[in-house]
Parts: structure tokens; sequence; C-alpha cells
């Protein structure tokens, strides 16, 4: 990952990680339900993001040096794990 | 939320607030981006296991006591977010 | 279902059934993969918008009558029926 | 795509457009809507399947050829459809 990449990456996962303290905080104060809910399915959404920049990051480095790479087994091999990710997030 | 399930959803989100720092190490440590990835879709996946659970509670409680109310609006306005839970868990 | 959601609901079926129709045209055209992909995923929200519609007649019908109802079996089914619709539709 | 996944794909096709006419024959008898939802579901997983069968044929040919040239521009736009498809099936 490139080191702005990286940095982006991080300050997400730390705010979602702040997030997640804050809905525990939610729970404490019995918050309503449907709130709690709503914020959960927030982070989740701001997770998503984190995975579509790491994913963005991937393509451009290792997916195309080993695609354009004369290993026919790492290629399959990235493009197996792209279809992992594709079935992964479509089964969340 | 009764209390056996409010313990169960904290325990649950503090699992994956360290989860998250484990993923800002990873990225520290340029671990591979597909490992990153699928430890993200994990995390996601564990609040999924948090949001049934309230919702499970919301549908014995608040849910219940609405509809077997008398006042209409209030029927109306947990089915309206219950709904809305559906179309954005879906929209994720 | 009341018959107005009930001749919305097969309308939009009927409309997604040509719709997979046209996509197998694209096949047979050689259409590109993007392209079928986008379509195919054009059609899974359509059935998304589907079971919003009878879920939504669904809450207001038979969940409503057997929360009301005096049968405790009852409303721990339809709760119980709501939980694996949730939990289905996240795992597609 | 290769005559073998298209021979699939259109046979997956098939079989979903004749689930969603099966799935119209319910509503028409009046089905119990959580069987209606259930059916629309395993609709919308079938259609998952044919998805991934389209992307892996994609990433094999169309996605491969591109990287492995020597147009830049053509590598950054099979990057940014992989993205766009991976975005769109998120948000379903």
């Amino acid at each position: 990952m490139d080191s702005q990449i990286k940095s982006d990456v991080k300050a997400r996962l730390a705010t979602a990680e702040g997030h997640l303290r804050g809905i525990q905080r939610m729970v404490d104060e019995d918050a309503y339900c449907v709130d709690i809910i709503k914020q959960v399915l927030a982070v989740q959404r701001a997770l998503d993001r984190v995975n579509a920049l790491v994913l963005n990051g991937h393509l451009h480095t290792c997916v195309t040096t080993a695609i354009r790479g004369e290993n026919p087994d790492e290629r399959e091999r990235v493009i197996n794990e792209l279809m992992d990710i594709f079935e992964l997030s479509r089964k969340l």
C-alpha cells in the first residue's frame, strides 16, 4: 500500500474504532435499539469504504504486478483471491 | 434491552473494537492487502451479529409493546423503523 | 397481501423476468461482461424492492395480527420469521 | 466469455427466470408472504452465482489482456470497472 492510502486507511479504521466505543456508551445509557442498529450499520458502511480503498490499491499494485508477470500460478492466485473477496463481501 | 443482551452486545462491540485495532497494526506492518480486506469483512460480519441481537431484543420489547398498544401512529412508527433497518441493511 | 400490493408485486416480478430474458440475449450476442454483471445487479436491486413491498404488507397484516393476538407461540413464530428474513437477506 | 461459461450462465439465467414465474404464481395463489420473500432471496442468491461466473471469466480474459497490455488507460479502465462492480454489489 502506498503511504497516502496507508494513512487514509489507518485514519478511517481509528474513526470506526472510536465510533464503536461511542456505540458501547449508547448501549450503557439505554439508547433506543433502532438508533443503535443504525449506528452499527454506519460503521459497517465506513468499513466498506476502507475495503474499497485497500482493494483499489491492491488492484494497482499486487494484482497488476502478478498479472503482468510470467508466472501463470501467480496470475491464477491473484484472480482467485479477487473472487474470494467478491464472494465473501456478498455473503456479509 | 434486557441486561443479558446488553452485556452480550457490549462484549461483542468491545471485541470488534479490539479487532479494528489489530487491523491498524496489520496496516502498519504492511500486511498483505487481501488479508487486511478479509479481516475487515470479519469485523463487518461480527457487527451483523450485534445487529441481529439488538433487533431480536427490539422485536420482543418495543415492537411488541407498540403493536399490542392502542395507538395506530405508534404501530405505524415501529413498522416504518423496521422497514428502514431492512432497507439500510440491504444497501450496506 | 392486499390486491394493490399484489398487482404491484406481480408487475415487478414480470418486469424482472423480462429483464432476465434480455440478459440471456446479451450473453448470446457476446455483450461485454461488465455490462452483463451490471444488468444482473439491477435485477437483484429490483427484487430487493419486491421484497420490501411484500415485507411491508406482511408487517401490517400477519405480523400485526399475530402480535396483537393472545397466542405467545404465534407471536414468537412471526418474530423468528422476521429474524430469519433479516439474516438471510444480509447473507445474500 | 468462453462457450462453456456462456452456456452455464444462460442455463442459470433461464432457471432464475422460471423461478420468478413460479413466484408470480405463488402471489396469485396467496402464498404466505414469508415464503414469497424466501423464494425471492433464493433467486437473488442464484443471480449472485451468475455474477461470480461472469466475473471469473472476465478476470481471466478481458482484465488479464488489458493489464498485460501496454496501454495504461486500458489498465486503468478495467481496474475502475472492477471497483464499480465491487461497490455496486456491496450496495445491493
